[in-house]
């Protein structure tokens, strides 16, 4: 029994080791995605305002999970909320806060993801959260949001190890810098296409005559299908893939995408953009299976459309990308899913977990040979 | 401070005492609402396999909160899950669970009612209660269903009294027999139409020639609008209503609206009936307000249309109501709905609790005197 | 065969001349639902611009059937779009133009109202009618919006009479008058709990503080449930409802609500008003059957709001009231609601049509001593 | 003006004569998408039971449109129809039907492709189809369903050519060989990703282990973005797709996209077969734009599941596939709609039509060269 876990550690050790040539982007190994340009950090807080921290729990037990928040902005959301939509992929999951969102079309916690059986602490420690602020003293029903995938299979999930003070401390570690990716924060213990998965972020500016607003997305990936990376079959070449007759992968789990904007939009609009970000999962080879919780939260985090708890005014003046504005924000948002997806693949390490059971990293040299086979990467 | 806790004990005390001839059913006035026969004991549980619990929280702090737990069967819900759909009247609330059973079509845990700041708490005992099942050892992915109104009037809301126990307590006190009504569980501290309400409950049986089945209903009722029992404009005869020049009332609030059936619906169909449920809200003056968070879930409880968790065979074998025999079902969520309503008006009690805050019971005596000038009841 | 003409005509006839005491608006009888005012006309044209045509097509065949054109403003609706959106109570119906409404938020032509065969030819009509504006002479595309429901007991639809001109006469006969209403365009065959249905029409003002607009709706009835009156249980007096023992009436048919307000509001907020009409609906008796198509749309015709086709800016600032401040609209709609479907019943005349087929006006002398027993009307 | 009208011929007959080398299926220069296998025709028509007719309409004036007839089983669909549902993309655009199937769960008649502005027509014509069968005498409500595209640059639209003798042409001479791709059809005058597109389809089996279904699709292709063929960024290589600095094609249009099956399933899980479809669009580089129409139906063919219109019995025995089993099909869906896709640009010959207006085959001779840069295709 101690000589498992001795041996479990030894492997989790290993796993860090060799996994740690994993962390780059895609684009530092000169492969690109789509046609649009990518933010400055090529990351969700390339969107002004936006914030991201993470807590992650890597001990014994073993416990391969954490947490990851997303703030729209650093201020009290709960007095200025912000137009937010959710559009469900597949809704074999337990995101909390979403029939609000949809209803009200804002947004007032920040959001938080980690793993299936943690939601209702992340949600209460949301409502926590919200209880700090002074001005929120009289508030009493607060909608927190949590998304969530399943890393049950490295993580003792029915421990359900994750504490209220483990998300506040992703919050409270957010910042506006680049987002750390891979197994990190509600990443750690995630597999996609069979592969270790996790956090991955992206952004796209589109072209200033189309307004040069930027689209960030951020995913938490655990999910599968037949791997794509811009379009090369890589699961099929690894012979890795849902339905192969040798393997025959699970393609359940599922993904949660988060999808930011300081384009001026309502929630109409947004609700129709966060639609994109499943389109971007569908280019990477996601099948949306079954077993998958695909949802996305999109939200606008420009100043102009902020809804204050409190007005004076009974009518709003909303500035509004008109309809015919949106086709340049969806094609950002399916790029940067797509860039943010293979992100978490790319930054992600062999990780060693429950019952020792491991998942390899993406074998990123063998894959750099198949892009090479067709036509992509440095030469 | 002792003085005032002393004094608000007093009063509710005293509330309890002057309320206890509340604790009728509306029919037991001589008022029948519709046109349908109802169940045995005019309760949810008349619905073969649905059980009901209740736990009553009223303690100092002042603690004025509670939950209740409807089980569609007694047995392990997560291998034998039912059919089930939500339909959202308007989504300004919590509710946890709702995306998956939307998607699957079924539902795997009871259902949880409580207040709105426990929802999380409530959710995380359900994980909890599903684990005691030797059966879902390896279960490592729940999806708790949990809804709730807010009772932040009277009850100290933001202290969340509500544990984990006390939800497990619920669902462990659950029978069969006739629901209690008025402040119990998750009725204890709501508020409707400007009167104490509480958990009410009703039910129907369609006729023989249309297949004989019953539908129960179950309401925590928390919202406003303009009081109508049975038609008679009581709300307005007692000046007490949305938008009236004295009080004005606030609509706000929500309904919680559990539909139980013995007939073997599909999910599809089962969403369709929870819409009803709306319509039955309606007759009794509610008006979904912008603050209220109206949900329906609806279930089937048939033996014949549950849901093995596992099954060797990928067909199932699925007896369902054909479209064209779903109006009698309609009409009697309609009338069972508004009933519930009325009953957790009569049944619930004058309350004391945060700040002093009292909220007066339906003044049966005068109701009943309207009642008559408008033709109804007792002669 | 001839003869059987001409008794039918004769009863037709004799249907008119009985059945011309109906003429009233349910008021005129001492008789109010809800508790808010009503607009100057108690029509959906005292909303600012809104515009009302009927063209009704009562010839032997038998043709029993019409059409009501409402349109949200006088000018080219396809250059200067109004905010839009569709609730679905049962879609059991063949709407066009819905899903367009739901995606893009707005309207672009006039609403045409007639019977379920004629859709097709009435949605040609659209087409035609906006091309015949000169601003339009590039458009090539074209949402045309028509609702329907069936008339086929009085009338022969099958013959699908309704011609282009008949569409295109009901829309330049448009205009802002109190609507007429009963047999008229689109209602001229229709049924309604067992008695004559047809167009009905209502409105209501929410108070001066709460922004003082104006709420209206017309509906086209032809459904069944258990009539209520103003609360009232008409049906059931009678002895005339849905499952009663006696007659079984079919609570199937479907019902068309419009409804229009001068309020600013974005198409988000529209469809959440949308869904309150059949809160309205509800408390006249209706179940939203089967075979019911419920459908409602919601529309702005507050100028501040309207969207151009063509626009130098991709940003639109929207004034929008906000979401607190839509519950008095809810109330509005939802009385309105019930009482334009009242006035239809008031409004309607007995009717014979197809293979002799009578249906009788509502007895409006009995309906009153009901109401009288009930407390209602003028002693 | 007769001279122009001459030189439209000629480039018509040119681009007929030059586009000829076109019409293959893209399996055909030894390319493969995805990793299930084709049915034995690869065409949705593979599907049992399952039939396609078109009517081509290229006359002068310029008419460059038709109609695509649907069968889902060739009997007479009112009295037998199947189940089914409609997913939306994106909903600019006018299908018509889609309400019913949505609430009802099925389909009964065939669905009709054709252009924006005959969908009345064409919704007209299926009444009259539906009556043409005796057995249909008593019929008074029927829900045509008709998708469109916008074929108005190369076809004069307005004119609306399509007549209901053409749409009951395509049903007639509708039959289960392998379907007419290219521009035939409702796909005459559809442009996709800016070069000529049209009818395109393809089929997928499941693993036996799976079940053995056949999945079969059917496009109507009018849309944009940055064309990718089997991950291959064939847009981006020649320099035209949308936002790039040239061209700036636009993206708009539409996508209708029908998917059969011959698994037994319900309404609700095909609904969420259908919603997959729009993941096989995206990977042909679709964005689902601001002006995109993108909808999918899907049905089952399976007999086992056909809904009789009469019926002695309440109850319904429905074989269901359970949802664990679904995945295998999701990922059929969404490969044979990017080869359904694929094969639709592959097929379509350069046509010129209205004013001139020309649009160009996809080059295929240059898009090989550029499939083996990429590791693609025939060496």
């Amino acid at each position: 029994m101690k000589i498992f876990k001795i041996a479990v550690f030894l492997v989790f050790i290993v796993g860090i080791l060799t996994a740690s040539a994993q962390n780059k982007n895609l684009r530092e190994y000169g492969i690109e995605i789509g046609v649009l340009d990518t933010g400055p950090m090529n990351s969700i807080t390339d969107v002004r305002g936006v914030q991201v921290g993470h807590q992650t729990l890597i001990k014994e037990d073993p416990i391969r999970t954490g947490v990851t928040a997303i703030l729209p902005h650093p201020g009290n959301l709960f007095q200025q909320k912000v137009p937010a939509a959710v559009h469900i992929g597949n809704g074999f999951g337990k995101l909390a806060g979403s029939t609000q969102i949809q209803e009200l079309g804002n947004l007032e916690t920040p959001i938080i993801l980690t793993n299936t059986l943690s939601v209702p602490t992340a949600a209460d420690a949301l409502i926590d959260y919200t209880f700090t602020f002074d001005d929120n003293n009289n508030v009493r029903s607060v909608n927190p949001v949590v998304g969530e995938t399943n890393d049950g299979y490295l993580n003792n999930i029915r421990g359900r190890h994750v504490s209220k003070e483990d998300v506040l401390k992703a919050i409270r570690s957010a910042d506006s810098g680049r987002v750390s990716q891979g197994n990190v924060g509600a990443g750690t213990g995630t597999i996609v296409f069979g592969f270790k998965g996790g956090i991955g972020s992206s952004s796209r500016i589109i072209p200033e005559s189309r307004g040069g607003y930027t689209v960030g997305v951020l995913t938490q990936t655990n999910f599968g299908g037949v791997l794509q990376i811009t379009g090369v079959p890589v699961g099929k070449e690894l012979g890795k893939y849902y339905l192969s007759d040798q393997l025959n992968e699970s393609p359940d789990g599922s993904c949660m995408i988060i999808v930011a904007t300081d384009a001026p939009l309502s929630a109409h609009n947004l609700e129709r953009l966060a639609k994109r970000a499943m389109l971007g999962l569908a280019k990477t080879g996601g099948i949306s299976s079954n077993g998958s919780g695909d949802y996305v939260i999109a939200f606008s985090s420009a100043e102009s459309v902020r809804i204050p708890y409190h007005s004076k005014n009974s009518i709003q003046n909303q500035p509004e990308i008109r309809n015919e504005g949106m086709s340049p924000l969806f094609m950002a948002a399916i790029e940067a899913t797509e860039e943010a997806i293979a992100n978490s693949l790319f930054h992600a390490e062999t990780m060693t977990g429950r019952d020792g059971h491991t998942i390899n990293a993406l074998p990123v040299k063998r894959v750099m040979e198949i892009m090479k086979e067709y036509g992509r990467g440095e030469e």
